[in-house]
C-alpha cells in the first residue's frame, strides 16, 4: 500500500470513542496509527461524552464542520496519542438494530441449503430489502470475546447433529446445550445520525442527510439454535447473543469516491425504492480466520444499495433514531471463495471451534486517489459457560 | 368497584412520569386521579428525570424502599395533583424491545387463518416460547394517534385482497399503499429494571430481582404487509410502525395477589425453563373498540409464563439492559369472545378503519383485597399519509 498512513489518510478520518489510563471517554479522530483528540482539540462539548451520538444528531453540516476542522487541526500538526496508548469503546450507543438480507449470493446459497428442493430465493426477495430487528443491546466492540451460547437445539431426521434428540416416533425433542455450529456473518453496517419523525418515511434520496458514517459488523450467528427456533417469527437466540462492530466509524462523506453502479435489479423494484437511481459501494471486505485469510466478499456484487435499506426501514411511518444501526446481511460474491459466512464456505459441514478467532477487514477507494482501511472487526470464539 | 380509589388505592401506586404546564418532566405516582409528584417530594435526583429508567437501574431494594415512601407519603397527606392537570409522557426509555408469541389460543387460531391445511401449532411451539425483536424506537404512549401505514402488499392467487397485483402468469406483484389489514395485539408488557451481565442467563427465579413492572401494551399490526414480508426472518414493517404502551407502570409488588397456576405444560418443557415451578399472572383484560367492549382476554390462559420468557430470552447468553421491554404477545382465551386480535376475532374479515378508536384496559386482583386497574392502552387511527 503507498499511502503513507495505511489507509488511515488525511482522506478517511474515521471517529472512535477512546480513553487513556482509565481516564474518562470522549471523542477522537484515527489518523494513521494516532489518535487526535477531538474534544480537547477543539474544545467543543458535545465531543467530550462517552459516545457519538451527540455529535452524529448535528446533523450533516455539522458533520462536515467535524471532519473539515479535524483535517486542519492535523495539518496544522495537533498533537496526537500513540494508538497503542488509547483504550477504545464501542463508537456510539446503539438505538435500534435492523439487519438486512441484501445479498442475492448469499440467500441463494442459504436457501439451497436450507430448502435443497425448492426455488432458493423466495417470492419476497427481488421485490423488497428483507431485514428483521436485532438485538441492540449486544452489540458489542472489536476484541470483545464471544462466549459459545447455549440454546435448544434439535435432531431432525435425516440430519441429525447430536446423538440424543428424538424420539422413536421421529418427533423432535431439542436438548439445551452449547451451540455446536458456531458462525460469522460478514457484513457492513450503517449508523443512523440525525433522526426522521414518526409516520414520514424517508426517501432514498435522502440517505445522505441521515446517515452518518459505517462500521465492520460481524453478525455472529448459532445456526442450529436459529434453524429450531426461526419458524414462524424469525432469528431469535440464534442471533441475539452477539454482534461485534469495528471501533472506528468511517463517515459517509470518506466513501465518496466507493459509490459504484448495483447489478441489475430486475423485475424494476416499487418507486419508493429509487429504481435505476440507487447506487452501491464498491468496498472489499476479507475473513481471516486464525490468521489466514478465508474469504474475500466484494460489497459491490450486493443486489440491495444502503439507500434502499434506508428507504424500505421507513416505508411504513417507522421512524429512525440518532445511533440506530442497519446492516447488510451477509456480504457473499458469486465466486465460492468470496461468500461471508462459514455455513456458506464450508456448505454446512465444518463450523467454529473455541478458541478460533475471526478477523473481518474492509477496505474503499479514498478520495485522495488511494485507497481507505475501514475498522477491523475481530472476536474470539471463548468456550460455553458452565452453570 | 369498591375500592374508593377505583383500582389506584394504596396497594396499587403505579409509575409515570408527567409534566405540568410544560415545565419538566419527573416521577410521579398515581394514587386515585391524582399524581403524588415523587421528585418534588421525596428530593430524590434520580426522580427528577424524564424517564423511570434511572429508578429502574437502582434494584429490587430501592424500589421496595420506594414504594413504602410513596405510601407513608400519601397516608400522611402529602400534596398531590390532580390527573387532568398533568401530561402524561412515555414511562421510560425503551432500550431493547422483544414480543413473545404465547399465547397457545392465539397461536393456534392464526395457524388455522394462516395455515388452513397443517398442523395450527409449529414443532416448537411447545418447547420454546418463540419470540423475536421489534423497533424500540417506535414505542409510544397511550394516547398517541397511529397513522395507517403503507407498505408492499400483494395479492396472491385465490385469496386476494386488492384488484391489482398479480400478472397474468400467476406470479405475485406487491404494490404500496396503504395497509388494508389493520389490526391490534392485546398484550402486556414487562419492564426490567436491574441488568444483567453478557453471557450469563438468567435463571426463571430470578424474574423478580431484574423486572420492575408491567405495562398494558398494543402491538399494532399490518396482517398485508407481514403477510408478504415475513418468510423467512420475521415480521418487520408490519410491526414496527408503532407500538403503545400504558403511561402508568405496575410495580410487579403491586401483583403479589395475581400469581395463579399456569395451564398445564406438555410437553415439560427444558430444566432453564423451570418446569412445574413458574406461574401464570390472573390479570383481565378488556378490548374496547369505539366504545364497545368487543373481547375479554384473560392473561392467565397463557400457556408460557413470564418467568419463562425472560430465561428464554438471556438462555443463550445474552445480557438485558434497564429499560428492555418484553411482550406477551397477544392475549387469547379459548372462548371466542376472549380473543385479542381482529384477525382471530373476525377471522380475517374486517380491519380497523380509519377513525377507530382502540382501548385496552386491565385489571387484575390486588393485596388490599380488591382489584387493581393497571395503566390503559389507548389509540385512534389516523388516515394514511400522503405524499
Amino acid at each position: 500500500m503507498t499511502d503513507p498512513h495505511s489507509g488511515f489518510g488525511l482522506d478517511h478520518l474515521p471517529y472512535g470513542v477512546f480513553s487513556v489510563a482509565g481516564g474518562a471517554r470522549r471523542v477522537g479522530v484515527r489518523h494513521g496509527d494516532r489518535v487526535l483528540d477531538l474534544a480537547a482539540s477543539t474544545g467543543r462539548p458535545e465531543l467530550a461524552t462517552p459516545s457519538l451520538n451527540a455529535l452524529m444528531a448535528l446533523g450533516p453540516e455539522v458533520w462536515r464542520q467535524t471532519r473539515e476542522e479535524a483535517r486542519s487541526l492535523l495539518e496544522a500538526g495537533a498533537e496526537t496519542l500513540p494508538l497503542a496508548d488509547v483504550e477504545l469503546h464501542l463508537p456510539f450507543e446503539v438505538a435500534d438494530y435492523v439487519d438486512f438480507y441484501a445479498s442475492e449470493h448469499h440467500a441463494t446459497n442459504v436457501g439451497r441449503i436450507l430448502r435443497p428442493d425448492s426455488e432458493p430465493l423466495l417470492p419476497n426477495w427481488k421485490h423488497l430489502p428483507v431485514g428483521y430487528h436485532g438485538r441492540a443491546g449486544t452489540v458489542v466492540p472489536s476484541g470483545t470475546p464471544v462466549v459459545r451460547p447455549r440454546g435448544q437445539v434439535v435432531t431432525s431426521t435425516g440430519s441429525a447433529q447430536r446423538s440424543t434428540g428424538s424420539t422413536s416416533d421421529g418427533r423432535a425433542v431439542p436438548t439445551y446445550g452449547p451451540t455446536e455450529r458456531l458462525d460469522i456473518e460478514a457484513e457492513l453496517g450503517f449508523v443512523v445520525g440525525t433522526p426522521s419523525s414518526l409516520g414520514d418515511p424517508v426517501p432514498y434520496a435522502a440517505f445522505g442527510e441521515h446517515v452518518f458514517g459505517v462500521v465492520g459488523l460481524n453478525d455472529w450467528s448459532a445456526r442450529d439454535l436459529q434453524a429450531w427456533e426461526y419458524v414462524p417469527l424469525g432469528p431469535f437466540l440464534g442471533k441475539s447473543f452477539a454482534t461485534t462492530i469495528s471501533h472506528w466509524v468511517t463517515p459517509v462523506a470518506a466513501l465518496e469516491a466507493a459509490w459504484c453502479d448495483l447489478p441489475a435489479q430486475e423485475p424494476t423494484p416499487l418507486a419508493y425504492l429509487g429504481p435505476g437511481q440507487v447506487r452501491g459501494l464498491d468496498i472489499d471486505v476479507e475473513v481471516e480466520l486464525d490468521g489466514e485469510v478465508v474469504s474475500r466478499p466484494p460489497y459491490r456484487t450486493m443486489y440491495w444499495s444502503p439507500t434502499q435499506m434506508l428507504a424500505h426501514l421507513t416505508a411504513n411511518g417507522a421512524s429512525v433514531r440518532t445511533g440506530d444501526l442497519f446492516a447488510s446481511g451477509t456480504i457473499s460474491g458469486p465466486a465460492e471463495d468470496q461468500r461471508g459466512s462459514l455455513l456458506e464456505l464450508w456448505w454446512g459441514e465444518r463450523f467454529l471451534d473455541d478458541g478460533a478467532e475471526v478477523v473481518l477487514r474492509y477496505s474503499a477507494p479514498g478520495t485522495g486517489g488511494g485507497r481507505i482501511t475501514l475498522g477491523e472487526v475481530r472476536g474470539r470464539v471463548e468456550p460455553a459457560r458452565v452453570d
